[in-house]
């Protein structure tokens, strides 16, 4: 019935041409829960924080119906902590520091509860990981949806391969799909990361908007012209969290629906980069919420009768 | 009654990764005008060529509908010579080579037959020839679009901002709409380009779409994924020449009909990258172009009513 959500809950600092912050919440699992659970509740969290991730977050997290009995907390241990420098182009970034602290230990051991999920979203993480909570499921959950990124890619590949197999829907950036395939055209490299497992791909292009691929089927969904992007963190993992909050919410997994889902990702996206960390996905309304959808619509809607 | 195009007609030398050429006939108005007749007949032509323009390529062009009455030869000068290389990622490139020959002494007159012509493209050539040319029109076209380049900011910015005061419609692409403005949020430029003097704004990405700006407005047409872009020479002018070419068949210059005029232009551009020079152009027939416009409706059609 509900949507389980596997990744990391931390603190990020951050710096932009626009400013930076001291140590702020972050992680790929909080950004999901946070953005999910605007369109399905509960979301059941696995992840694994550190005595100094903030009470007051987690009560956060539990109001808007994120569950939190698969998120273990290492009582003598620090949470992961990332921190970042962005260029100037938002589209890159120098990591400063990664300390993986608890995130070392992880070993999820899923609540009963959670195991008969229909919805698994894989944020970005060990693939290790991700694969062992995919074996806990005591049966095949309708839609596995798994992020990851260019450092596993790296350092533990047969691995990724792996989850590969496992999963219906990849998300991965656009030099992340190049890395993975040795191909420069995306569409080629699509072909490619089709074969290695996923029924459909999603190729994020950060401020050019995500391509959906399925079969010989292509769509493309932009992302919306912002006057500034303040900051690009989390931006992948609030997409994911739209992406499969709306799969969730109406239990279609359709090209159709997933087209549809991609553009709630983007949208949700496009708050995210507002502010600094989550602090606007926390704001945000539904009111809100449907009027960007609305401006995404007349964003890229046309009359081709006028041909 | 119809559409005047002025620009460059010319000889290129292209290097990309995909292969090389000798001189092939290229040019901004020659892309435009190969692309507009799918639209619109006559194409009104106004250009300069030197004794070594091929007679074969004028009479194609005539077979098509374009008018050469405004296409000067200089029987003792050659053609304008562009050579250039582009690098792997296909959407940046090195000029080797620039013969301006004839045009350092292009000085256009028009014809009676165009001076009542009710759309004007302005393809990307010096900023006090399009002027010249707007001058000669017997009353104010319904629509005049233009396209320029960095050059043009360099090296002549004061007739460019003339030319802006006095047309509806500009192309540029992402990185001259910054230079022109000092900004970096593609938002702010077009905010402060719309102030200097064009209605409306077209934004060019190469594979990344084109955005449209009106008023408080913006429209979002992709470009098609393709499997390899073999040679992006034109393909700016391509879209420039589909959408004034679509503009001009409908006769309709609202914001509504303007997208799917950008529509069209990606389309058009699409075919173009698919070989060297304007060789897809002169090949593709209209049920490919309609083929093509359905396969941008897939592209970006999704059902908002499913969230």
């Amino acid at each position: 019935m509900s949507l389980v959500v596997v990744g990391t809950m931390a603190f990020d600092a951050i710096e932009t041409p626009f400013g930076k912050t001291d140590k702020i919440i972050g992680g790929s699992a909080t950004y999901v829960a946070y953005t999910a659970s605007n369109f399905v509740k509960p979301v059941q969290q696995v992840s694994i924080i550190g005595y100094d991730f903030p009470q007051g977050e987690l009560e956060e997290l539990q109001s808007r119906g994120v569950e939190l009995d698969g998120v273990v907390v290492v009582p003598d241990k620090k949470s992961f902590f990332w921190s970042g420098r962005y260029h100037l182009d938002m589209n890159t970034r120098d990591t400063l520091i990664t300390d993986l602290n608890v995130l070392a230990d992880f070993d999820p051991v899923l609540p009963e509860s959670y195991k008969e999920s229909e919805f698994v979203m894989l944020g970005n993480l060990m693939p290790r990981i991700q694969i062992k909570v995919i074996e806990q499921m005591k049966k095949r959950p309708r839609l596995i949806v798994m992020d990851t990124m260019n450092f596993w890619m790296e350092t533990t590949l047969d691995d990724l391969k792996k989850v590969l197999q496992m999963i219906d829907v990849l998300l991965v950036n656009d030099s992340e799909a190049r890395q993975l395939t040795g191909e420069f055209s995306l569409v080629k490299a699509a072909r490619k990361i089709l074969k290695m497992g996923p029924s459909y791909l999603i190729i994020k292009k950060g401020e050019h908007g995500a391509l959906l691929f399925y079969s010989n089927q292509v769509f493309f969904a932009p992302a919306l012209p912002l006057e500034d992007v303040f900051d690009p963190t989390g931006a992948g993992d609030t997409f994911a969290g739209g992406f499969i909050g709306h799969i969730a919410k109406t239990k279609d997994i359709s090209f159709e629906n997933m087209k549809t889902a991609i553009i709630v990702g983007s949208a949700m996206a496009s708050f995210c980069v507002e502010k600094f960390g989550a602090e606007r996905l926390k704001e945000i309304t539904k009111e809100d919420i449907d009027t960007r959808l609305e401006e995404f619509v007349q964003l890229v809607n046309f009359d081709i009768a006028l041909v």
